[in-house]
Order: C-alpha cells, then sequence, then structure tokens
C-alpha cells in the first residue's frame, strides 16, 4: 500500500506534525489532521495521557479504514510496552512512530508487538544515519522511514548531517539494500515552503515540521517557551546541540547517541564557561519557579527550550491549520517559481 | 546586471565549483567554465601560483565583456593583498570570492581596493549566518552572496545551520534590511542533482560544490585522498568539524569563528581520546611520509581530508564536465519528478 493510500484523508503534499513528547497533543493532531495534514500525538511515559489524547482525537475524527486518522510518538527507550499496548489497541492509530531505541534491535521487537495488537497500524521509524537506516530496514522493514537532519530541534542524533545530503544518500543506501520501495519523510531545518520544497526536490514522500508548529495554539507550550521561540533569529547561532540539556534535572537518561537541539540558554553557556553541573541544576531549578518558568529570552533562560535551526523563520503566532495550508501552497508555487527561473 | 547577465557562457542551472585552495586550480576551472558552468579557481598565499593558473584559463577561454570566465578564491586573513592586487588587475576574473576575514570590516576594504583594480568584476562574500549576511551587505554590498551551510567539507563556519533553513532566513533577512536584491548561491552538502533541485526550491540562483569536485580528474588532489573520498560512507558519521585539523601542522592560524570539515581521521579520533596536539603532531608528521601520504583509508588518516557530508554520494572518478552536465541535467529531472508527484 502506498503511503498516500494509508492516509487518504491527506491533501498533497503531505504535511505532518513532528511527535513533539509533552508538546503535541490531541489539538494539535486533530487540527493538523483535519487541514489535510497527518497530526501526531508525542507520547512520553504516560500512556493514561496518551489515551485521553486520542480519546479526544476519535471524538472529533472520523475513522479511515477502521484507523484513527492521526499519528503516535513513542519512545522505545522509556516506553513500557504493555501499558502501551492496550491503549494502541484500544484506540488503533493509523501510524505508530518510533524513536530512540537502546539497540536498533529494540525497534524490532517494539514494532513486531505492535504489529500483534494492531495489524493495520503502520510503523514508521526516525533515523538520522545512513547505516541505522539499512540496519533498520533489515529488521523490522518499517513502512516509512522519517530521516532527521542534524538541523532538527529537540531531540535526535548528535551526529550527523542535514537532510540536504542524508535523505539522497539514505534512499540510494536502501535501494541497494533491496528496499528502495520504503517511502522517506523528511524532517529537519524545514520551517516553510521554501524547505519543504526543497525537502521534496530532494525526493521526500512527506514533511515533518516541529519548531514551526509551537507557534500553533493548539500546541502545549508554556507561554514564554512560546514567546522565546517568536523571538529567537539565526537559528543556526543561537540554537545549539548538546546532551546538557538532558542533564538539567539530573542524570541524563537517553542512550548515548542521542542529544538535543535547544535555544542556546544561559545553563548552556555557563556549563561551556566551566560551571559544574551541580550549580548548573541548582539555578536551573531555581529558574523553573521564575514566572517565565525559565523560558527566558536572549538566552537568558535555564530550561531547554528545544527548537530546531529554522527557528527565526517562525515570527508570529499562527494556527496550525493555517499553517497546513500556507505550507502545501508554498510547496508548489517554490516548485513552479525554480522550474520557471532555470 | 544580473547574475545571468554576468556570467553568459554559463548555461541555466548555474553549477559552480566551489575554489578550494589548493585543489582548485586552472584545470579544474577551465573544465567547468568549458561545460556551462562557472569554473573557479582557489588561491591560499602564493600569488604567482594564482597568476600561473589565470594565464592558463587566458590561453584556453575567450574573455567574456573583457573579464576571464572564471572567479578566483581569495582568503582575506592570509592575503597579501599588494600581491594580490596585480595578479587581479591582470587577468580581471569575472568573479573575485571573498571567504574569513579577521574582522567584517576588513571584506570592505578588500572589496573597495580589488573594485578599484578591476571595476567590472564582481565580488562574491561567503557567509555561514544570518548575522553576518546582513552586515557583510551593509558594509561591502557584494554582488553575490555564497550561503554556505554547516555540511560543507573544508573550512567554515563552526557553528550553523544546514542550508535548509539558512537559505530562507538569510533571504528574509537581507529582503528586510533593504539588500534583497542581493543573488544567492548556495553551498554546503550538494552533491548531485538532487541536493541542487533541493538548493534552487530555496530559492538560490546557483549551486556550489566542493567535495563531489573532487573525484575530478582535473581537481588537484593527492591519489590517496581521492581513493579515500571515493570509498567514504555516511557523510555525518564519517566526517566531523574540527579545528583540530588546522592544529596538525603548528598553531591553527584560521580566525576564531572558523573550522573545517574533514573525513574523520585517527589524528581525530586520538584527539579525542586524549592524546596530546605534541604527540599528535608528531604522528601527522610521520603519517606524511608514509606512501599515502597520511590520507588513509577507514579512518586511519593522519592529515586533513576535507569533505562535505555529502561524500558518501560521491562515488566514482568523473570528469569535470559530466559532473557539471550531469548535475544540470539531475536539477531539472528532479524539479519535474518533485512536482509531478505532488
Amino acid at each position: 500500500m502506498s503511503l498516500k493510500q494509508h492516509v487518504p484523508w491527506t491533501q498533497s503534499p503531505l504535511i505532518i506534525n513532528a511527535p513533539m513528547g509533552g508538546h503535541a497533543g490531541g489539538d494539535l493532531a486533530i487540527a493538523v489532521t483535519r487541514a489535510g495534514g497527518l497530526g501526531q500525538i508525542g507520547a512520553v511515559y504516560d500512556m493514561n495521557e496518551l489515551a485521553s489524547h486520542l480519546a479526544k482525537v476519535e471524538q472529533s475524527l472520523p475513522r479511515h479504514d477502521d484507523l484513527l486518522p492521526v499519528g503516535v510518538g513513542l519512545l522505545p527507550f522509556v516506553l513500557k510496552l504493555d501499558e502501551a499496548l492496550p491503549v494502541l489497541e484500544r484506540y488503533r492509530p493509523a501510524v505508530v512512530w518510533l524513536f530512540a531505541a537502546k539497540e536498533l534491535e529494540d525497534y524490532a521487537v517494539c514494532a513486531e508487538r505492535i504489529r500483534s495488537v494492531t495489524p493495520m497500524s503502520q510503523i514508521w521509524i526516525q533515523v538520522g544515519s545512513v547505516a541505522a537506516a539499512v540496519s533498520i530496514a533489515e529488521l523490522c522493514k518499517p513502512d516509512v522511514m522519517c530521516v532527521q537532519g542534524i538541523d532538527a530541534g529537540g531531540h535526535g542524533f548528535e551526529k550527523g548531517a542535514g537532510i540536504i545530503s542524508l535523505l539522497p544518500e539514505v534512499a540510494d543506501a536502501l535501494t541497494v539494500a533491496g528496499h528502495g520501495g520504503i517511502p522517506l519523510v523528511a524532517s529537519g531545518g524545514i520551517t516553510d515552503g521554501r524547505g519543504a520544497a526543497a525537502a521534496f526536490a530532494l525526493g521526500a514522500q512527506g514533511v515533518v515540521m516541529g519548531t514551526r508548529f509551537l507557534s500553533a495554539p493548539e500546541t502545549q507550550l508554556h507561554p514564554a517557551y512560546r514567546k522565546a521561540i517568536l523571538a529567537a533569529r539565526d537559528g543556526g547561532q543561537n540554537t545549539v546541540r548538546a546532551k546538557l540539556f538532558d542533564e538539567l534535572r539530573g542524570p541524563n537518561i537517553w542512550p548515548l547517541p542521542y542529544d538535543g537541539r535547544s535555544i542556546v540558554t544561559e545553563s548552556y553557556t555557563e556549563h561551556a564557561g566551566g560551571a559544574g553541573i551541580e550549580e548548573i541544576r541548582r539555578l536551573h531549578a531555581e529558574g523553573l519557579k521564575a514566572e517565565d518558568g525559565g523560558y527566558g529570552l536572549d538566552g537568558k533562560g535555564r530550561t531547554a527550550m528545544w527548537a530546531g535551526t529554522g527557528v527565526g523563520l517562525v515570527k508570529r503566532e499562527q494556527p496550525a491549520a493555517e499553517i497546513v495550508e500556507e505550507v502545501r501552497r508554498q510547496v508548489v508555487e517554490m516548485l513552479d517559481k525554480a522550474r520557471s527561473r532555470l
């Protein structure tokens, strides 16, 4: 079954919101799906919370081919599969998006058990290297591979490439390995119709945006965090990848290959300047109690503000549906414009 | 004058070779220009050497509007302008590409003096951040801005973003600052027609490739270096940006904002593992005497092997003209394909 057939309510080009844990809930997923995109919910630990988001979706949107027209993002390295499976079985989302396993083999275990309870749901797996893409294709034949470039905000692979080179190399390597049929969707730095058009030119069949959707009121976000997103400029200079952001509340629980990209914070700057982690954690805990929740502007924040390098292109609050429609329209315009300028 | 009018011998879409110091000489520039691209020569210290490359171009290619149909890359931070100016005055290349100044103001000084000896030559300046793009536009109104993403091989900005977000944000910021008329060309990770098509979709008016041209026999390259380029895969994992590569022969002379991306070498791995710089330099000096010139395969090299994240897409030796023609054709194909798939 083609990607398009599996998400029959979507309009082309396919726009997807990243399943941002703690931020992408039912409201965002509903708005994105209603606008003809693939809306997604990001789960972390709490499967009751996921169930309540999915219940909201079920009340709001018709099923397609017996599936809820949304995706659910799960993190295998912290996932209690026994708690997740009944929720997936009950709601049967169109897509289950897996990201961040301790070992690549864990994706296969996860995928098999999920398929056993909701066989029609597609399994999408996010990768950040060519080697991982080929291994994962062999291990668990995902229905879609989500190729995440180094520009992405939030968690991703500490080492990597932008999608400009990563997506084509993954495509070629999968073809050589006999898995050329797996559709690829792209993420990492895609923030408006220009980046999205570029991803389609690279060969992607869909584009995933996270940072851009932080501007949507449907996304669950502290107002000061949203304010920092709208204020940030020059994303390559004012965001940074670091493991420190996962150390602020205590020891880092993420597997070794991962870190996260955040707006540059005071915690980061002081730590890079030599301040010890205990002192950084103490100041972070204090910052959380401030009115801005530790989400300060202009590098004065203490807590992580996940954002991709495209954050400088996000300048105003905008409903999710408007983002989906605008980017979809711009993709066509940019491709036509590029073609006509040649 | 539009970019296209200034390089009237070129065919659309515009393909440019990066002015790779020590590697891009007259032969490469001639081949690229003959194939309808913009060929460039990369100079470092030796202006006599630059003159001899330009003399070769002059013997091989007709002038256009009194200009030699090639570009010359210069590094302001090491440039002896008094030695460079007579060469530029004598040969009058169509483009002078500036990159890496100690202070942004140095670009203005450089541009003014170059314009005084060869007023018809265009000044192109390479930038890696939005802030630098706006400042440079104000300071010296370059004819073209070369937007280099973090995926680029060789020297560039230590901190930054991929072109997927950088190019659109630079374009918007220049427009807001009243410099929207400056054409942008893109570099960083562009390795084949897919990456090039993506860059045009982003709004670039030309694409610059470095790593890809390392496969061309016209590029000056130790055979073992070329072999390492053709063998490398998974560019995001097997290349790395580091200042270490500029420390191998002695103290780093590059201004603070710059580092370089190389294939991961034994020098890098050992240094990251704690080996002192003196020991690393000693082993590097020894490595240079080996048959492979220190350019070993599979991470066993000692010396820098500049390469972008797209290196995994470079798999065979290929004449420069063939690269130019192939990428030009693929750009059109990829844009048409992307558009028709929507």
